[in-house]
């Protein structure tokens, strides 16, 4: 899968070779500038993957054939064989630190540092992107449909409609991690352990002559695992005969383990159907609502009281239907020159927020009484003061000071890969689901809210700010 | 990848086995209800995809294996060894029509009929509808962005911000079928043959003391492909240093390809690179532009005559952001009693739009001097009359008659697998492509406006509707 990239990626591997610079020791960081959904908070997710696409890095025969078909507009090859013969013999060697999967983060934070040969550094860009921003972005929907779910468990059945096989097979993977219980996509179960989970269509009940029959056979063909979907025909006469069904089955010694209402007023149905239900003495058979779900509607259910005990989402929650793409980027920020020393790099832009922080950074997270309450990016390389001050990267104004005293503090970039080599052990999935769930615990309330979440503090550490202002001014005065 | 499917298939599967309707003869159509985009069309795409997905078709025994540890909830399997048995031996024997890839298609048409055994028409629901709803959706989504690019030619560059690899990859191909020229993504190329293209990033400027040294380096060692990112520091300085590298190239015989600004205000910008280019004698280089473009921008691009001569598009193309999902659905609607007789087969909604559409499915196209004019989905065992009446299927107040006499018309389904067998050549990609740009010639312009667009008329053949009102009349009556 190393050909997975973009193509200048590659025509820049190649012109970095050609100058010499191939494997000049650089700095890059991954981040996003905007968390996702107008939200408060984004969850890291996607690290596993990336291990394993590393894992797996490397130009094989029908790769190397492929480049040298490559032509330019004189029609001349792009790439040198003395190129291809590199890319043949080239060997990941890059130290990479992560934040852990699971892990609140915010923006301009890095979520993974990778520091190694330019050349290296810089191919790897667009599949780290790729993996990282989709599981983020799905494992960040995921925690917040989850968390506007409440007590009742996530169903997460997108498949059919996810950006392709892989979109549903990364989308099942981080819905599982950001809360979901279940998934409908088998593959994801076989392959990743994930628990799955589903009904039955509209077609099932069509294929009959009546509801009731259908009804009647699916329940003798699943009696421990049926749900019956009660909204083919119409929905208050498809909870009758799924009762009927029911008290059959009670009586056999069974359960009717749920109904499923799959359109009309959710709100409405769900409390009729357990009104009925309850009438006729099947309180464990539980409500499974679904249709276009997400977590807005979810809050608007909760307030009109809906009865649900599961939920069943698919589309908004697999595609992150109102922000289909987390605008993730992958910076240059320190390059060792000629004589081995370190040297920041910065990127203008018009817009302030696109302006790069340069250096080779961490971010320490500060918590009182088991609250995070502030992260402080700073350089490796500065160090940090006892008692640091954190400035607003793009708002001067805005400073902080940071009594550590009565603080617990932790960095959160952790070794991943040192020098090529694996020195870190992923956790399960389902600890890393775990993970979420109690690091949530740890964030304010406000922090959580859908609407004008408070706003999480985020600071650049009083030197790394300073030096960045420098780079920064130094810069637009070259071009002057 | 036969397991890539929603669970509840495989229970339906098996309580269709258990009911001993699994060889039953089905015909499902798959068909979106609501053109994507608020747009006036959709360009059906993924028929070769899930052509593959079929020729695999079948469980493997790791399959298998996995489908035996899944318990219900007494703990006990939920399938009988005879199911698994069933189908470890299964093979593929559905009749699939479908339009072809490449098509302009309109709500409520199948695109696809599956026809055969119950089980296996239904087991194949979920892939199918994972493929075509995304492809269908992107092909539609670059032919828009295309026909607003007029004739500057679109680079897809979206793989970084795709929804997972495949995401990246079923972009990519859905993305040049629509009309993009090329793309980024490097293993699209090697695998689907599609031209691969890119310039280079921030970091490779930000690499070297000045942006002057990095356009000469680059220069040098793309000296037969060599286009200049001039955004960095500053657009106009970036612009004048890519200049004084165009004038040394074209001095030696060669040509600076061209110049992209990705940020800032591309219309100004774009116009001053021109001048400035255009002042230096370099008339050849192109102006590309890329940030966050998509059809409305271009739009706006064109009104403010941007000089445009390449477009790079990445994220709002792959993931299809303002509308990342097609609601495409596959319905059943008929199955065989047991006598061998065909019933059609009807499911009700409270929402209107959401009843299918009964029967065993064609569509004809008419077309008048070489347009579009209609289109008629009719009943196969219904048949047709020679000049047949349409029925709008939500507003039977809308009829039309179609005089055929003067008319061109043609079947849109065409035979892909007969009894399991394939009997479809399927085109090139390419050909795929250039089928696009000759179909959407062949729509009127009003159909392809992006703001409230002309609807293009698609009726029910009459006895096709009166036969659906005449089920749905049935069924509600039951239910009373």
């Amino acid at each position: 899968m190393t050909l997975l990239t973009d193509l200048y990626q590659i025509t820049m591997a190649y012109s970095y070779w050609k100058t010499g610079m191939a494997e000049r020791e650089a700095v890059f960081h991954l981040f996003f500038r905007k968390k996702p959904f107008d939200g408060g908070y984004a969850i890291a997710c996607g690290l596993d993957l990336a291990i394993d696409y590393i894992q797996n890095f490397g130009f094989d025969d029908s790769d190397l054939d492929y480049l040298k078909t490559l032509n330019g507009n004189d029609g001349k090859p792009l790439f040198d064989l003395g190129f291809i013969e590199y890319l043949k013999n080239l060997e990941f060697s890059c130290t990479i630190d992560a934040v852990p999967e699971g892990t609140p983060v915010f923006e301009n934070e890095p979520m993974l540092r990778v520091q190694g040969p330019l050349l290296q550094a810089q191919l790897i860009e667009t599949p780290l992107l790729n993996i990282i921003n989709f599981q983020t972005l799905v494992a960040t929907k995921s925690a917040r449909v989850c968390q506007a779910a409440g007590k009742a468990p996530v169903m997460e059945f997108g498949l059919r409609r996810a950006q392709g096989f892989d979109g549903g097979m990364a989308a099942s993977r981080a819905a599982f991690i950001g809360g979901c219980a279940t998934t409908s996509n088998v593959l994801a179960g076989k392959l990743m352990g994930i628990p799955v989970s589903g009904t039955h269509a509209h077609s099932w009940v069509m294929s009959f002559d009546s509801e009731s029959e259908a009804f009647e056979k699916y329940a003798a063909a699943m009696e421990n695992n049926c749900t019956l979907l009660v909204d083919t025909y119409d929905t208050r006469q498809g909870i009758a005969n799924a009762i009927a069904v029911g008290k059959a089955l009670k009586a056999r010694g069974k359960k009717l383990m749920g109904i499923r209402i799959d359109s009309g007023d959710l709100a409405y149905l769900s409390q009729l159907g357990r009104t009925m239900l309850d009438n006729a003495g099947l309180h464990d058979t539980k409500i499974i609502l679904s249709n276009d779900i997400d977590e807005y509607i979810l809050e608007s259910l909760h307030d009109q009281h809906a009865k649900m005990d599961l939920l069943g989402i698919g589309t908004k929650l697999v595609t992150a239907y109102d922000q289909p793409a987390l605008g993730g980027v992958y910076k240059l920020s320190a390059l060792k020159n000629k004589k081995g020393e370190w040297e920041s790099k910065i990127k203008l832009s018009e817009q302030t927020i696109k302006i790069n922080i340069p250096g080779i950074q961490q971010v320490r997270r500060f918590y009182h009484n088991g609250l995070m309450i502030t992260d402080m990016i700073y350089d490796i390389e500065l160090g940090v003061h006892d008692d640091p001050t954190i400035v607003d990267p793009n708002d001067p104004t805005k400073t902080k000071s940071i009594r550590t005293e009565h603080l617990f503090s932790e960095d959160l970039l952790v070794p991943i890969f040192e020098n090529g080599k694996k020195v870190y052990q992923s956790p399960e999935l389902a600890d890393i689901r775990e993970r979420v769930f109690k690091e949530l615990e740890k964030l304010h309330t406000g922090i959580k809210r859908f609407v004008n979440p408070h706003v999480y503090v985020v600071g650049l550490e009083q030197r790394l700010y300073e030096k960045r202002l420098r780079l920064i001014l130094e810069q637009r005065n070259l071009i002057s």
